[in-house]
């Protein structure tokens, strides 16, 4: 079987699986058809053969200059825009997210962009984080883990979180780690073919060619077994909370880091004011933000919570119609069709109702009916865990509430979430709900929007796409956003009285390159003045 | 039992336990004999007591102004100078460590002025790292957990480490966390005199009395239970390596995060400059950094790498007198002489030579023979864990090895340490041995050092102390030093189009308190330029 299908890039060759555990092909989810060639689910000998050979070169890596990586991510990030209509037909293909404007508009150009803003951060060593204390002759700085990096892709954004392309890959390799990707296996020849980009922009920058590699796809035991191997340095994964919470326990035991984005509902809190001035514009921007991409991000708006009364009632029945006339969406895959018919029926056991859709919808491939639920207050309080369940796809459960107070209660009832929104008045009659409710909810995600809904996440220094447990495995780190999103793939390296010469070069006395460094507790681009 | 023994602190009342279950004293460890009162070991009852009420004034912490947090930490720093001479006696007492110079000298300072860095760190904002994005509209901060942190407090350092003085108290309650103190047990009454300084400063600030409570003792399973409890946000431990594990499994299941300093060896390497330039004087620094405060240190230089030959012989006989002429240490309790006897033991098994000391000593209390083992390179890689044991105390383990490779050899079997040290020859000639040896140990290592012992660690804004697992659960954080050890217990949060008077003071576009922020990837101090 495996002469038949695609090889794997380990230790800087594409070569045939060692073993394989049997084979498998994308699917386009709009015919359920299955497309693209074979590829190999592989086995233990794969997986060692890359984690051996990533190893090797992770001190070389480490080492390498930081001109070259920032090189290899700009070489990268060109060939993706240059590549652009082969890649957006292969994903559009496997996805059957549209080829414009989401592909080719939007995911393809933020990829390559975030590539870049990664090398930006290279060049400009804005993710050391250099600190000088004169007085103590201390330096410190971030620096690379000198450890493999494994990445699990997720299946909603076929570049802009790829294993071999997105954010993590990028922290990574900004932070001078080797990285193993494995590809999610609903687009492996959109991956196929970003790995064969990077493997060429990385042979050009001179780097060890071992330092990006591509698996793509192998068993839940084999990838618990190397989660939790202490050669790994540590784990990026966006996906699914059941396998993110086995991956982490795996790789905890043994003091890998585990990066997991897991879940999140991502509740939005309609205020009154706001809910009388533009109800009907509100139930507008959140149908179109519920189905965008077939509801299928992190990001999604799962849960909003909605006033009592003839306003709230109008926006209900605003969305109802929007969520009834809309036709059905089309999802990745017939597992995650499976995911969210299993989500919807939890939450109707917890005791909500249906108000549109709510059933997988005729027609070829996976499809689904924008569902809308309700539920109300007192019963979303008395079984909070099981409402809170995220149905992955074009769904969402509204809350009604009585009042500012009871939506504070329901605020404090949630579980971390990547993102909390509350939409306010324009004219700020509606503050002192904000702040009541803002308080409760703030300490429960890791972005609080403002009168937006969640899905766009912006690639900005400021961005926290992270939050508390279960929605990711830390708070105090973004996967989105350079160079914050570096920092995950560093250790804190402190130097104690070491001569100039023989520090690196962003802590050393002179700056020529104008690192920017806290010295003696005060930011500067300055030298370090010596004594003479 | 309960009504004879101490109170505990728990929800601003100092109260008796309401289920003990047991009772302990210290014991003045140069004599073995029980000294002060009798503190309960309290059950689960007191735990879930302390517990709730962290967490009802978590928010209300989270809320507090910047300025009250300071002014409890300088006000406390100030108490605990003033009640200095108490505060030595007792801990002298209960530890054997020196009144003069370690605890009066030494120790007691630097606990205070660590609180009054931590002060400083939180009027200047300096651990909320600001960042804003004028573009994106998007601003983010470090921010409260607001949750309570749990502080496991060491034997080792009465006051800079203790669970209600120490780094990780000054580092939690500066990020605007509850505290919840757990008590070493064998320093209790030096830990309960500074737990009534910290209340009366606490009521004194104005802040929740719930905020800092403390607990002498429970057992290990009611540990893990709270260790366990996701109601908590973090947990700050010092201690053994088994301890800490089992505490860092248990939070991390459930999201709780766990910064837990394990063991360490700390590694240094003499390189054969130095050894020609000083070999005497490096056999005394080096006896005197391992014999310090009887070895307790977590940064004790436990394995040396000296060189085969001439000099190194005559290192390691100069050493041995040192050691062998030395009288025997006193150590914090017969539990730290038990794990130390059995490490020796450890060490022995695995092929290691005693070359001085090696056995408990006569007389009354804890005592230990200063001891020196010795070890061929060839014996330490055919079984490196082993020999890696941490024998907690005044014991070091010297291992020869022939030439710069050979000693590059062994940097690369050692696991994650705190430090690292090279001692090199003034100079210069040793560098090419640094830039070998260094680039193997450096990953292994939180702190590298030159030509000093490990044994200093200077609260600084660069010092890493810290380092890759096992030594602590995460390789980016440090334990000591402002503003960075208060990173730990804080989370990212991220604001998205948020009205500037809804924002937290600190990124907001007026900066009167010139707070350092990262607006649009530039460190400054002004206001934010807004559009007219």
């Amino acid at each position: 079987m495996s002469a038949a299908t695609e090889p794997l890039l380990i230790a800087g060759q594409w070569q045939p699986a060692r073993e394989s555990l049997g084979a498998f092909r994308a699917s386009d989810p709009s015919t359920g058809q299955e497309v693209g060639p074979s590829f190999p689910i592989c086995g233990a000998a794969d997986v060692e053969a890359a984690l051996a050979a990533a190893v090797t070169v992770a001190d070389e890596l480490a080492a390498a200059e930081p001109e070259r990586i920032a090189a290899f991510l700009d070489a990268y990030a060109d060939a993706i825009d240059a590549d652009g209509d082969t890649l957006v037909t292969l994903a559009n293909t496997e996805t059957a997210l549209p080829a414009s404007t989401r592909l080719r508009g939007n995911e393809l150009p933020r990829t390559s962009g975030q590539l870049r803003l990664a090398a930006k951060a290279v060049r400009g060593y804005a993710w050391t984080q250099p600190v000088i204390d004169t007085g103590a002759g201390l330096r410190s700085h971030l620096a690379p883990l000198s450890k493999p990096v494994l990445i699990f892709g997720p299946n909603n954004f076929p570049f802009a979180f790829n294993a071999i392309a997105g954010s993590d890959f990028a922290s990574a390799i900004a932070a001078r780690n080797p990285v193993i990707a494995k590809a999610h296996p609903s687009h492996p020849a959109t991956s196929q073919r970003l790995a064969q980009l990077a493997h060429t922009a990385l042979l050009g920058a001179g780097l060890p060619a071992a330092a990006v590699q591509m698996l793509y796809h192998f068993d839940n035991a084999l990838g618990l077994a190397l989660a939790g191997d202490a050669r790994l340095g540590a784990i990026g994964f966006t996906g699914s909370r059941a396998g993110g919470l086995a991956l982490k326990a795996a790789a905890d035991r043994v003091g890998v880091l585990c990066y997991a984005e897991l879940s999140s509902v991502n509740p939005v809190f309609l205020l009154p004011g706001a809910l009388a001035e533009r109800s009907e514009a509100l139930a507008q921007e959140f149908f179109a933000s519920c189905t965008l991409g077939s509801g299928q991000f992190c990001t999604n708006p799962g849960i909003v919570i909605v006033p009592e009364g003839a306003a709230g009632d109008a926006f209900v029945a605003a969305v109802s119609a929007h969520f009834a006339a809309a036709p059905p969406s089309v999802l990745f895959s017939q597992g995650v069709l499976d995911h969210l018919q299993r989500g919807v029926g939890t939450l109707r056991e917890a005791g909500a109702q249906v108000l549109a859709g709510g059933a997988a919808a005729e027609g070829p491939g996976y499809r689904y009916s924008p569902t809308l639920l309700k539920v109300d207050a007192a019963t979303f309080l008395a079984n909070p865990r099981a409402l809170q369940t995220e149905a992955f796809g074009p769904v969402s459960l509204l809350v009604r509430a009585a009042g500012i107070e009871a939506m504070a209660v329901l605020a404090r009832a949630f579980e971390g979430n990547l993102t909390g929104t509350l939409y306010r008045a324009a004219d700020g009659d509606d503050d002192a709900a904000w702040m009541t409710i803002a308080a409760a909810l703030r300490p429960r995600v890791g972005r609080l929007i403002a009168s937006k809904m969640p899905t766009g996440v912006a690639v900005s220094a400021a961005m926290n796409h992270g939050g508390p447990f279960p929605s990711t495995g830390h708070p105090g780190f973004t996967s989105v956003g350079m160079p914050a999103a570096i920092r995950r793939f560093t250790a804190l390296h402190s130097y104690d009285g070491v001569p100039d010469a023989l520090l690196p070069l962003e802590l050393r006395d002179r700056n020529p390159g104008q690192v920017q460094r806290l010295i003696d507790d005060r930011w500067s681009i300055d030298d370090v003045e010596c004594a003479p």
